[in-house]
């Protein structure tokens, strides 16, 4: 019976690069789920999306952004050219920001230190709505 | 006893830059050992390689070799200096495409959206035979 | 009771650019808890530090710090301007190397390749002194 408490969210990212942070929607998670001790996995079901952990709402979300559109330029150099103009940078971005995070959960309770914050990284303008996967794991 | 179900299997990559869907291999590793509802983590033990889950098949992983050319070149600039020339970069990769990738498991199967691989990121050159740990946690 | 396996350890960086091998540490904590077969989590509560499997003591620590600075320079590009000059490419340094890092441990034994290290890789150098949380998850 049983089976890992999992749930997938659904997020509207819009069409334009976005930094979402997605702290509050995992402590509900585990909230919702009654977790005490353990591991939350986050994992991002898309191949142009990743999870990065940063401080957010002080530039860094901004910052984050402009440093991929230097590491990863979106213009015609890709191979992959499907979608917008550049889009190949999107499916090269999981390898460098990974889809798959794991964070400590003690006492019910996610432990980031105090500018952490766990965040979405979408630079896809192509697809508005996105989803996420939370899963706990009990230690 | 018990322990927790765990292989090491063998690839080989070859003597070029390889991107190496391990898809299959992570799939028949959970019907071998009956796993129902977890977390699979993938480990590489080696210092020169890493895994992402990107598409594979409609030219992501070239990109990705080709942006990692330019991310991290093949040149004289490293201090280590063992085997091919510009070798130095490929201990580098590692910390830009870890060699650890945990990845939720529900009723047996990858938890992987319709365009996601598993691969093995390999740039080294000098091992053509690679080793990846495959291990289940039940959830 | 119960609970996971969990302890919050503290390091002295230092006040320049940082790899510091934490692989005994992380052996010690195994030891310590009598842990067995499972995963051992790695995690950083800060914003500006990651961490990282290579080799060290053999130039790729220093290799890593170059690489670094090239793709997040230390200059004025960054928005977020607090501390140090160019401290805004800390803040973007955790969306490349993760804070979280998982390694299956075997017979409590870390299932390291012979060249790997678990590294702390801290880039700010405002803050001399840092936290690592290790976490162990029985398999």
């Amino acid at each position: 019976m049983a089976g890992v408490d999992s749930e997938e969210i659904e997020l509207t990212t819009g069409r334009s690069e976005a930094v979402v942070d997605l702290t509050r929607t995992a402590a509900e998670f585990l909230q919702r789920h009654d977790a005490r001790d353990g591991l939350l996995n986050m994992w991002v079901p898309h191949a142009t999306a990743g999870l990065a952990v940063i401080e957010t709402g002080a530039g860094s979300d901004t910052d984050l952004l402009t440093a991929l559109r230097e590491l990863l330029p979106g213009d015609g150099r890709w191979t992959h050219r499907h979608g917008s103009p550049g889009h190949g940078r999107d499916h090269v971005l999981p390898a460098l920001i990974s889809p798959s995070l794991s964070v400590p959960v003690l006492d019910g309770h996610l432990a980031l230190g105090t500018w952490q914050s766990l965040c979405l990284v979408d630079t896809n303008v192509d697809n508005p709505v996105r989803t996420v996967r939370l899963s706990f794991l009990p230690g």
